[in-house]
């Protein structure tokens, strides 16, 4: 199957978070478990993406709505998977909005899906602002962006419930203190829940997915 | 010194350019080089700098203009080593404009500098939309980010004058195809200059001090 790809080019009017909420109910509608995942360029989503579709595509149906200033890479590899997928290409938008997502909801087979990942624009401040009718905010933090960043870019880690602090496996070879950087993020967000994990090598990732796993078992509890 | 903190509140207005257009002639009027920084979080932009006042601060008179969302982190790196620097806090803003700059130079001895860098906000998106009245734009690509970013984010590998790939040091615990990146940097931007370096071991910044040096003569001698 082709990837879909929705180009979004003019000023979108109207007020995010009432849109957002409209998305929620949709969501909610169907029963599915929605996860906004945001981070800087290159710290893994898509790799956290790919690893959760092979790990629980078994136990789950799974649709990914792929965000990207331009081109169709991340959603090329998740449709490899036989996933449903829809690309939104923002032409230079700095993130996803409530009112593109609607439009990557009308691509999605909704009544076939029980966890949607979104995976928004690369960019650790813009995003944070934009509700898109989610129910998990997740970001993902790359060791060797350094342990600093939550210094430097507190709103995302603080509005977040999840932390991935992925590429671990680099760990011996770079200068991070992973205890400096816990005390930081949790300082700005005691509920946070940090899973460090490198998607490269597989380590630390059980424990996500068993998270994932458990928030699935309650959603459909609900 | 203290470091002088800028926070930036409320919405600037006024056209951009034209204020960039001021800046640079101030700038030019002091015969000063300018260099605008701009990465992801993490890529290495302070770390550039530090390394670049080391070797150079000898042979020039150098500035810094540090940009983030929040905290002074990079600007108390740069004061430790003697060096003129003004902090400026965006307030969750996700690029320098040319208002925030002027603020800046209001706060430096123009006159004793000869080369100034303006660190801009960790973000590979907007500050690309903002001139700030600079000569040279630069931007930093961090191998662990990995080789496919100039496809999701070419406006920046096409506006800039110099590409600086840094954490070469990491190349052999990673998946980098530096060949396929500089394939599609070059695509995009054929005049680019890349220099593959890194700032922690020191291997390639020769021929980016190098470079760095001619452009400070050439100011000089126009």
């Amino acid at each position: 199957m082709a990837v879909k790809v929705i180009t979004v080019g003019e000023k979108i009017l109207g007020t995010n978070d009432a849109k957002a909420e409209e998305n929620k109910k949709l969501l909610v509608r169907h029963g599915i478990l929605t996860v906004n995942i945001m981070s800087s360029p290159g710290a893994g989503k898509t790799s956290l993406i790919l690893s959760t579709i092979k790990r629980l595509s078994k136990k789950a149906r799974i649709a990914v709505i792929e965000g990207d200033v331009a081109s169709s890479v991340d959603a090329d590899k998740v449709n490899a998977l036989g996933i449903p997928v829809v690309q939104i290409n923002t032409a230079g938008g700095c993130h996803l909005d409530a009112f593109m997502v609607e439009k990557g909801l009308h691509n999605l087979p909704l009544e076939k899906v029980d966890l949607l990942f979104i995976e928004n624009v690369g960019n650790l401040i813009c995003p944070n602002n934009y509700k898109l009718g989610e129910d998990i905010r997740l970001m993902i933090a790359s060791m060797p962006e350094g342990d600093d960043k939550p210094y430097k870019y507190p709103a995302m880690f603080a509005d977040t419930e999840v932390v991935v602090l992925n590429k671990t496996d680099l760990q011996p070879y770079i200068d991070f203190d992973e205890k400096a950087f816990r005390k930081v993020v949790i300082g700005l967000n005691p509920d946070v829940i940090i899973f460090p994990v490198s998607c490269k090598t597989g380590e630390g990732m059980p424990a996500w997915f068993d998270w994932l796993e458990a928030a699935l078992k309650n959603k459909k509890n609900k």
